[in-house]
């Protein structure tokens, strides 16, 4: 859609944005003025030139591609941090029994749960997101593209059958985020957790974020008390009173380098309509699908229909080594254990060509 | 000692490194040819090829000049976070009721710490750090210097203190790194936490460190059980391993640009040692102090001894409006509330002609 302002070699059929997003040429030149300009000449100025309300400031711009009003969402942390702090938030006080996860989550969600359960006391249980019952949960952290498949959860109807039962539900937005229009505000989710390093393109292990509604953050408390949560930080009082709103989910000091980094990052994103790279997306899938089914040896697992991220994801015993060899031929995917290849489609940059150009490298492998 | 390698204005006299670090000239560049090079043309290769292991890596840079031998700092998330892993770690399975924190601590040390008594059902305590009985204390933290007055503590005789009374004595060394000599593990310190933004010019919110020793590790767990402290991360496995070594205390996917911001700007450590660093910077800030001392309205907090970090405090009923002429005639500190004037000194880049400079403005302005 928008291939020429991303920093991407011709040679290189890169189908992996749901790993590692490629860069947009300008970030380069901004991170360099962020270093030379705000950092060399204004120095410490610079915390009250911008600085220090970079989290929610970008937090904003990535509420926007959620569904999320501003004051909502902040930019800060890894996503492991945050799936932290929203569920020992979601937990506190509780009376129930139970945290649910689905069984095949990315594997940080069921760490972090399953830390956050030996915590308070709770239980863990692993669930079919497509069928379960929510029971003595307390809350439910369901994955909204699973990682390895590629398989779209039905966000609205989830997040309805859920609060059905009495809990909250934390959705992980990971490999959702940039992939589809997602509307936290209407469909009253409690939590949401994402990182910005995939479609949004925000560089290797930029900051992740936090979605806490308007309505639910003078109840929202989480652990991690750092000082830039605080009311007044920089009244450095010896009590912690957290922010009124969202600022409270913020922790330490902002890491502002790749902060902004990704804040140019996300200048793409007021290019093109998410509906529009939604439709873009499922094309290059459903092309790319049509192209390998029925090569030897290989099984597609992502759904067929729309319930579908913005991968393919292939079964094949060797599955290791056949991507070797495609890195090897500049075709760039990746491999989850034991046996699933991952083709990753980013409309922004993910072109007819790159689909037509992996099917082939990889009908000559098999 | 080495300004000519800081890019830093001639007509500003910088004397807030105490809080955010100047930047190295070459720092720009290598950023530069990290988004460029690394993340552009190698894109998710990069991650096999250096960045996976940059947390252990510039762990084992920063833990050279804290007395860390190799494999026992990581860098990653903030000190804040870093606080939280390190105490939760410290207190598990105690049945010891307390924990210990300096009365004038930091403010994200007490809190993150009342958030550990909170979560453990453990007390907390603000004690004189000079004159405490360990008592009931599981865990000590404390900070090597105080970073309002500038004093130092004294490592070696508090470790000391602390482990004869029978609890573990956590370092926070936010305003001690790149100061002077520390040997944590010379003195058996349990666990140390610091950031890299001050005196060692990561950068604006750069990545924090975590100090655990080799013998500590096996029975080091924290709740932060992110994927990539895994023992075999990539195996994606649904149960949390910890790693063997100190990649335990990693959590979610490190933050690379900032990273290798901070492994770039630690280049300049190569060309000093730090008993230089530290003698030329007791002598910058004696200098201040003899040609501040007397002023009207003017009390000097820092110590008068060599106790004291590379900052020069000074109490002054007016502090706030003082700062502000002060910057606004490019001589450039920061105020504590409520009455704190702090002036620090970097010995790398800071001159005997800046202490004059800010002397003379300072008394213009009384």
């Amino acid at each position: 859609m928008i291939r020429e302002l991303f920093d991407l070699d011709d040679d290189v059929v890169y189908l992996d944005g749901n790993s590692l997003g490629v860069p947009p040429r300008h970030v380069a030149a901004r991170v360099n003025e962020v270093i030379t300009q705000q950092w060399g000449r204004r120095l410490i100025r610079s915390w009250s030139e911008g600085w220090w309300e970079t989290p929610e400031r970008v937090g904003d711009r990535v509420g926007r591609l959620v569904g999320a009003a501003p004051g909502q969402v902040v930019v800060a942390d890894s996503t492991s941090v945050n799936l932290f702090k929203a569920l020992m938030g979601a937990v506190r006080g509780t009376e129930r029994g139970e945290i649910l996860v689905d069984a095949g989550t990315f594997p940080t969600d069921g760490y972090i749960a399953q830390s956050v359960a030996e915590l308070t006391g709770l239980t863990l249980r692993a669930v079919d997101p497509e069928s379960f019952e929510v029971g003595d949960a307390a809350v439910v952290l369901l994955n909204h593209v699973d990682y390895r498949s590629g398989r779209l959860l039905d966000m609205a109807s989830l997040t309805e059958h859920v609060h059905a039962g009495g809990a909250k539900i934390v959705w992980d937005l990971c490999h959702s985020v940039g992939v589809l229009p997602i509307e936290l505000d209407r469909l009253g989710v409690d939590l949401a957790v994402g990182c910005t390093y995939k479609f949004l393109n925000g560089g290797p292990g930029a900051p992740a974020f936090l979605y806490v509604p308007k309505a639910a953050q003078e109840d929202f408390h989480q652990p991690l008390t750092g000082w830039t949560g605080h009311a007044v930080p920089f009244a450095m009082s010896q009590d912690y009173t957290p922010d009124q709103g969202i600022s409270r989910a913020r922790v330490g000091t902002p890491d502002i380098l790749s902060m902004l980094a990704l804040d140019a990052a996300l200048d793409v994103w007021d290019q093109v309509s998410l509906a529009d790279v939604r439709a873009r997306g499922l094309e290059l899938t459903a092309y790319f699908r049509r192209l390998v089914e029925g090569l030897p040896g290989i099984e597609v697992i992502t759904p067929d229909s729309e319930w579908r991220g913005h991968q393919v994801s292939l079964r094949h015993p060797d599955a290791a080594r056949i991507m070797g060899e495609l890195i090897a031929r500049n075709v760039i995917g990746d491999h989850r254990p034991p046996d699933v290849l991952r083709f990753g489609f980013a409309p922004l940059y993910n072109t007819d060509e790159d689909a037509e150009r992996a099917a082939r490298a990889l009908q000559e492998l098999l």
